[in-house]
């Protein structure tokens, strides 16, 4: 969605996949410090051994940058538990557009001096400067971990289960994510992955330190449920709907925010809107983080249906004061959809920090900003 | 320390004291939305109320305002479990130099549409923009908190039991702070608050949700240790700390983070420096968070012991890559330190964005940048 790596016109990519090195870390505070370029699930391994985890965990982690993560704010699966990376990242070491070595890579997690400048460049997708490392914050390995997939009637019924879960769980919860019955029916239909509790409306995945199952299979709230035994297992048909959807036909991907209350709502709407015109419209997304992934395939490319499906996603977001780009950023596609979220003199101000700190334009040149900033 | 509302020659001080509303609470979302003149302990007693509690707390709690901790980005006794207001803080409402409001105020955990301006708000002291309101995410108010109190013969003693801590008890630890023999003497002799244990070179204060002292007190780390039967007397010690330097006689007070393993090094060399010209060397502070509170005493306001003390405190600090300014800001008197924890090139970055913001100069005129950019 973010397109952080594809050329327009005539950019200049950068790969940062030789800068792979870890440079430092620290037992006892879990401060790991490394190049822009070391791989996600390669910085995973390195402290599985050393029993910690990163703080962030997505389907991507195979191949994506922790740069980038940084670069695009990445959210992902452990955003509920451990935070975004806005409070994860300690330091970062950024390349600004005048070739200036900017040095923030603190490794610090109290740090109050002066304006917390590696803040402009976390999300800001390589627009303000290139970053070239990072140190980062990283939770212990939790001791034991209960994955549980749960059954639901309906959306408030999930809701209903998502505040018990916090009441009861509150410390202990560290994902809350849902999946819609058209989401388990292209798991089922492209990837033969079978439903492993009885067919429902709506499906969660509760990851906890806590044996939660037995209290909730007696609330009137779960129709059926199932605790991992593997727990990768349950985990990745969660991870996989992307990958269902790719075999599904051409997929008009949205990301956005919304009160938690009401993300669901937005998948019911679009489907009434769009009727027949799409081939499925399907839901899923974290609960914990009001973070919606809104998915519509179509056999073929379809502007007939794209233009049924914009402006409205955005305008009916806007109305209930969401987010267009809430773990993906603004990218190419997006930009100039910024006002939908954003009030003009917000967006004006991002203009100014823009010019401040690349005044020829060189990073990223057709990202994040609209085109009336130009 | 960071003296946010000090007048220094001319300035008016803006009073946000009758901006106290709480706008609305999201009891699903946990996400506050209030005024900036809320007092912190009032949000506290209204959330309690709803089952949930803020991210912060701080000793000052009775009277700081909730925009004050945000524009110092105020750190406190949470900070290890719930993360910093980086992450806490959701949106912010700021009135800029020329009077233009700014509307951050985003009730949204994710959110990546464009720059994430209120992040150069939170933690800029007032010198960019005046916070007006303020929308946080609360975490549910945990079941039930086992505060601990523990001694230990070492500072090395205190770091392992605390990555035994972190090891056995992982996302269910919420605060690790310590204090040293100097504190409890003080706490003793001031204010009359008795050693609950033996007396030992240091002392622990452990929040979690776990009953952790049996195990604790099997290893050879700890000499002796017990568990608060009302949750308030123990912490109340720690949090006191501050009122009996008070008592004390003139106190200098230096709030540094460094590496954890370093932190109490600084205590001790502090100490053999200045020998006899102090009164009291005290060290307490957050061992999560490499945060530490050093403190020295004398009997009246001394600029020969001053001068044995500064740059001394930052020059030590600046050579383990440590921060002069942890949970508290530059302010007044620090802000010609900066360079002791910032590199050149960053501060004139710094001044840029200050000048963008404010190009007369109007807002807390006199903190946080240092006088050669002024």
């Amino acid at each position: 969605m973010v397109g952080g790596s594809v050329p327009v016109y005539d950019e200049i990519v950068l790969s940062t996949a030789l800068m792979n090195n870890i440079l430092t870390f620290d037992s006892v505070s879990g401060i790991l410090t490394c190049q822009a370029g070391c791989v996600l699930e390669n910085l995973s391994l390195y402290l599985d051994d050393r029993d910690y985890i990163m703080p962030l965990d997505l389907g991507a982690k195979g191949s994506c940058h922790i740069g980038g993560n940084v670069a695009t704010n990445a959210g992902g699966l452990r955003l509920l538990r451990y935070g975004s990376l806005r409070g994860t990242v300690l330091g970062l070491e950024v390349v600004l557009a005048d070739g200036r070595v900017l040095d923030c890579l603190a490794t610090l997690r109290k740090d109050n001096t002066g304006y917390d400048l590696k803040q402009l460049f976390i999300g800001s997708e390589g627009t303000l400067g290139v970053i070239t490392a990072v140190s980062i914050l990283c939770p212990r390995k939790p001791k034991s971990i209960n994955v549980v997939f749960l059954g639901c009637e309906t959306f408030e019924q999930l809701l209903k289960t998502f505040q018990l879960c916090r009441g009861m769980l509150g410390e202990i919860l560290s994902a809350f994510e849902f999946l819609d019955s058209e989401c388990m029916r292209l798991l089922n239909t492209h990837l033969k992955l079978s439903n492993p509790i009885s067919d429902c409306p709506f499906y969660i995945v509760i990851e906890t330190l806590h044996k939660f199952l037995e209290e909730a299979m007696t609330s009137s709230l779960v129709t059926d449920g199932t605790v991992a035994t593997e727990d990768t297992k349950l985990k990745y048909r969660w991870n996989r709907v992307t990958e269902a959807l790719t075999h599904d036909g051409f997929t008009y991907k949205y990301d956005v925010s919304l009160p938690v209350e009401e993300i669901y709502q937005l998948v019911t709407d679009m489907r009434q809107h769009l009727g027949r015109r799409a081939k499925s419209v399907v839901g899923y997304g974290h609960v914990g983080d009001g973070n919606l992934h809104l998915n519509i395939t179509s056999p073929a490319r379809d502007h007939a249906l794209l233009s049924a499906i914009e402006p409205f996603v955005y305008e009916w977001t806007s109305r209930h004061h969401g987010s267009i780009s809430a773990e993906h950023g603004l990218g190419l596609k997006k930009r100039n959809y910024i006002y939908y979220s954003k009030p003009r003199q917000t967006v004006a101000l991002m203009g100014n920090i823009k010019t401040m700190l690349d005044p020829r334009g060189i990073l990223n040149p057709y990202k994040t900003l609209p085109d009336d900033l130009k």
